[in-house]
């Protein structure tokens, strides 16, 4: 868990612009990719302003595109988040046995990282500064629909 | 957790009937009410196979037909789901700070009761015998669909 000023990875790109897609659309700046075998198979932003969804946060977003996979995929598959992911996310990456999960940042929000790895999910966060101001931004704009958003 | 021939109430009996509905549609029979104050907020089946839906289990259709609502109404609300939860939907109720959840039946799954007990959540199962025949029924028809849903 290293901080860095360095150039993202095209997938953690992805996410990126992906929650800055949800910040445009006025929501909630979170995205997510879900990737296998080098490509990209789902894409996805927090969709509660947008739909009025309880369950379409960045990841499960990201997970309904990717559609119905069978348990081999997921396996194979890495998972990129720009936030650190809630227990719900996290329960889907266990259900899914997804093996190996970026993150952006967990600065501002600490999700279950120590459930993830308790359960042996590779958890690799980059506290990347774009992520950290996104969420830092959007938090002290909105922080009741944050706050709606974790259950607080 | 007790077995039981007892009539269910009028809430797990909804659960149940969004099952049986799923059933009838070609789907996985898991059903899922949301219920405050007395009522029922959200109703919710399985989706996997109606919507190729990799999210859409009956707790979470539930927790998304009940909309956006205030961690208030979550922390006064009970979940009733015809079978055991999973990784994902238990996520979600941790998620939402959901204090009491009533499960049909853990006999022919058995998902993160234990994970919800040391968060807090008191877990009431019924072990009842619709809930176990309906799902005995199908992962007996559909082994491999059954799989699918749960990731393995």
């Amino acid at each position: 868990m290293s901080t860095s000023n360095q150039p993202v990875d095209q997938f953690m790109q992805a996410a990126i612009d992906e929650a800055q897609k949800g910040r445009d659309e006025g929501g909630i700046p979170i995205g997510s990719v879900l990737v296998h075998d080098g490509k990209i198979i789902g894409r996805g932003h927090n969709r509660r302003v947008q739909q009025g969804s309880a369950i379409l946060h960045g990841e499960m977003d990201a997970l309904e595109n990717a559609g119905r996979q069978p348990a081999r995929v997921y396996a194979q598959a890495t998972l990129y988040t720009t936030l650190s992911p809630c227990p719900m996310c996290s329960g889907a990456i266990l259900l899914y046995g997804i093996k190996q999960v970026i993150v952006g940042e967990n600065q501002t929000f600490m999700g279950e990282e120590d459930l993830l790895t308790a359960r042996g999910v590779e958890v690799h966060v980059l506290q990347n500064d774009v992520c950290v101001q996104m969420m830092s931004d959007f938090i002290e704009e909105q922080p009741t629909l944050w706050n709606e958003d974790i259950g607080v």
